[in-house]
C-alpha cells in the first residue's frame, strides 16, 4: 500500500504543479497516470509544439514545459505509479481514501486530487482478432521501457508521429524494425519523416506500405504477424508488435465514483477550493467544470494552488497556515535541499 | 484623449499579462502606472531576487519575469501612461469610462481592469520644509529618465538598494554624484555595496555619512542642499536632489470610486469573472479579494484570463467567442507579426 498526503490522479501539468504547491505546505504527493510518462496531453499529444500562452514564456515547447515542471517539483520527491489506470476508490471510516489501479496497485491518502484532464489516455487498438491475448506478451500500445526491445525484432504499425519517432528510436537498439502503414504517406514533423526516409535508405528500418497487419501469430507469445499488402498476405516473423494508432482520453472509471458529472467533466465549487461533491476529493485542471471554465494550462496552476490550501486545512483543521512568499521564505525540499534568495547585507562603506 | 478597449490600471505582472490575453481576443489595452517603469512590486521592490513559485520556472528573477512578460505582450502593442496616478473615474452615458490621472491625462475605454496591486506606489518623502516646492524643479523621488541627469551635479539621499543602484548608474553620466546617508552602514545586495565602495575609492561617488539633508536651497530651481553632519551644517551646491527612501503602495484614490472595499482590497465576484460591484470595472491580482484569495502572481494570471473573456462578452454581446489553443491557432500580433507552430507534413517515404 502506497501512502501519501495528497494522491493525485493524472500527471499532466496540473497534477505536476500540485506537487510543488503541496510541497510548500510540507505535504507529500504521489501521482498515478495511465501513460508511461508524466506530462499528460503535453507529452502525449504535442511535445514538440510551442505553446504561446504560458505566462512569462513568449514561447515554450510543450515537452520543455513538462521538463521544467519536473525540475521544479523534484525537491519535493513525488512518487509515481505510471502506466496504470486508477480504477476504484473506497472511502475509509476515517474519511481517507484507498485508490486501486487496473493492475491492483493500492494507494492510501486523506486527500485525492483528480487532475485527470480529458481522461485516462487509452490506446486506439486495431481490430485484429485475438490481439488482446498477446497484450504484455509481445503486443504493446505504448512503450514504457524501450530497453525491452533491445536486440528484438520489432514490427510497428501506424503513420503518425509516434510510429515515426519510435521507429527512429528503436532502430538504434532493436535487432530489426519494420514499419507497416496503410498508406505511402506519413503524417508528422518534417524532420521525423525525413529521418525515417534516411534510416530506410540505410537499411535500418524496413518499410512495408501500403499494407496492414491483419493477424498476430504465436503460441501465447508473439512469434510474428500476418501482413496484407494488396491481394497478398504474408507472414513476418517478429518478437514484438507495437500498433501506434494514437491514444484517446476517456474519463473512464472516474465517471462511476459518485462525482457530479457535467459535460464529461467533474463539477466543482469554484467559489472556494475546487472541491467536488465528495468532501476530500478535489478536481483541478481540464477535468473539472464550473461557470466560465477555460481548459487552459495556466488555469490548472491556479486551481492547484488554491486546492492545496484547502487540503492543508482539511488535514490540519487546527493549524493556521500563514503564507510566505517563496522569495522571502525560500523553498525547503524534502530531499534536504534549500533554495533561498541571496540576503541583503548591511555593510559599512568607508 | 487616449482610447482603448481595456484600460488597465497598474502595470504589475497581472496588468501586463492581461494585455496578452486581451490580445488573443483582438482587444487593445492601455496601462496606467504611478511608477516610471512597468512591473509593479517585482520591478520596484525586488527586481534582483528569485521567485520560485512561477509555474515551470524552477527559479526566475523578478526583473526577468517582467522582461519576459514585456516580450510576450509586445506583439499586442500596449500603450503606457507611466509615472502618473489614476485619480478619477467617470461613467459615461454609454456605459464606458473616462479615467483621468493626477497629471490630467485622460483615457477612455468601455472596460476598466484595476490591477493595482497593493496600491499606487508613492514615495516616502523626508520631512524637509518646502521640499514640495522643488518637485519637478530638481527634486524627484523616483527616476523616470536618467538622461535628465547627464552632466548634472546630483545629490542622492538614502541607504538602501535604490540609493546604491542609482548612485552607481548615475556615476557614469552625471557630472558628480554625492550620496548622503544617516548611517555609515548601507543595506543592499552585496555587489551593489561593493560597487559603491569601489566608485568611492575611485573618486566617482562622494560619500557623506553619517549625515542628513535638512534643507533645499535655490530660487524655484534646486541650487543646492544643506547637509547636517554631527553638529555642523554646510551647503552643497547641486542641480538635483533625489531622496530615495523607498516607495510604499497606497490604495489611494481608487478607494473613493464607489467600489466595495474589504481589507484594503476590492471585493470581486470570483464565481465568474472577477467583476466588481460596478459593471464594466474588474479587479484582478493583488488588488482584489474573495474567499480564499491568495496574493500570488500565478493567481493574477488566471484572474486576468477569465476577466478578458468576460470583457469580450461585454464589448461584443452578440458574438460567441470560440477559444482556440495558441498552439493550434497561433498568435497574431497587432504589429502584423504571426507566431505559429510548425505544421505537420504529409509526405511519402519511398
Ligand atoms: C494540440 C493541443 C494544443 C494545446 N495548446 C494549448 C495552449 O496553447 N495553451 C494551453 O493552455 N493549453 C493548450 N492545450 C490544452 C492543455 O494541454 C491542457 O489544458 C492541459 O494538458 C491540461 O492539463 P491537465 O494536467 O489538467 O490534464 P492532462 O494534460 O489531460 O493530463 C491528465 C492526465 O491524467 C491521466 N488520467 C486521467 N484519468 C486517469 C485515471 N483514471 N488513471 C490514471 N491516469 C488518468 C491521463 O492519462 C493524463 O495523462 C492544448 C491541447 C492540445 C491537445
Ligand atoms: C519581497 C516580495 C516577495 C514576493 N515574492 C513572491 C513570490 O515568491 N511569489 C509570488 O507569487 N508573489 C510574490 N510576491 C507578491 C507579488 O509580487 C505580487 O503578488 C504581484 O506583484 C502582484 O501583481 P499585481 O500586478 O497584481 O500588482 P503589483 O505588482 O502590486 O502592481 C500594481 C501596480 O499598480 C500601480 N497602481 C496602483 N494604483 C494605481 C493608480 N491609482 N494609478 C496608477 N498606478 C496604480 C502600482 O504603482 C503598481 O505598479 C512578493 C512580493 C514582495 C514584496
Amino acid at each position: 500500500m502506497i501512502k501519501t498526503d495528497i494522491l493525485i490522479i493524472g500527471a499532466g501539468p496540473t497534477g505536476l504543479f500540485t506537487v510543488f504547491e503541496a510541497g510548500l505546505l510540507k505535504l507529500k504527493c504521489h501521482l498515478i497516470d495511465a501513460l508511461p510518462q508524466p506530462g499528460g496531453q503535453c507529452s502525449e499529444i504535442y511535445p514538440k509544439k510551442p505553446i504561446y500562452d504560458i505566462p512569462a514564456f513568449p514561447e515554450i515547447l510543450a515537452g520543455d514545459l513538462v521538463d521544467n515542471l519536473m525540475k521544479q517539483i523534484a525537491p519535493f520527491q513525488p512518487g509515481f505509479t505510471l502506466g496504470e489506470r486508477a480504477e476504484t476508490i473506497e472511502k475509509q471510516d476515517d474519511g481517507s481514501f484507498i485508490v486501486t489501479t487496473n493492475k491492483g496497485t493500492q494507494h492510501h491518502a486523506p486527500i485525492v486530487a483528480i487532475a485527470g484532464g480529458l481522461g485516462s489516455f487509452e490506446p486506439r487498438k486495431p481490430p485484429i482478432p485475438n490481439l488482446a491475448n498477446y497484450e504484455d506478451h509481445g503486443v504493446a500500445y505504448m512503450i514504457r521501457d524501450p530497453e525491452m526491445y533491445r536486440n528484438k525484432r520489432v514490427v510497428i504499425a501506424g503513420g503518425g508521429d509516434s510510429a515515426l519517432d519510435w521507429s527512429i528510436f528503436l532502430a538504434s537498439i532493436a535487432e530489426s524494425v519494420t514499419l507497416v502503414h496503410r498508406r505511402n504517406e506519413f503524417r508528422g514533423a518534417l524532420d521525423s519523416v525525413e529521418k525515417v526516409q534516411e534510416l530506410k535508405n540505410q537499411g535500418k528500418i524496413e518499410l512495408i506500405t501500403p499494407a496492414e497487419v491483419v493477424d498476430v501469430v504465436g503460441d501465447r507469445q508473439v512469434a510474428g504477424v500476418s501482413i496484407k499488402q494488396g491481394a497478398e498476405v504474408f507472414n513476418k516473423p517478429c518478437d514484438a508488435f507495437i500498433p501506434l494508432f494514437g491514444l484517446a482520453p476517456k474519463l473512464g472509471p472516474i465517471a462511476d465514483w459518485g462525482l457530479e458529472i457535467e459535460k464529461n467533466a467533474i463539477k466543482v465549487d469554484n467559489t472556494l477550493d475546487y472541491q467536488t461533491n465528495i468532501p476530500g476529493i478535489y478536481a483541478i485542471g481540464d477535468v473539472n467544470t464550473y461557470p466560465g471554465k477555460l481548459k487552459l494550462i495556466l488555469c490548472g496552476f491556479h486551481e492547484a494552488t488554491l486546492m492545496c490550501q484547502s487540503a492543508y486545512q482539511r488535514i490540519f483543521p487546527d493549524k493556521r497556515y500563514v503564507m510566505k512568499y517563496t522569495t522571502v521564505g525560500g523553498v525547503d525540499g524534502f530531499d534536504g535541499s534549500r533554495k533561498e534568495a541571496p540576503k541583503a547585507v548591511v555593510k559599512k562603506i568607508e
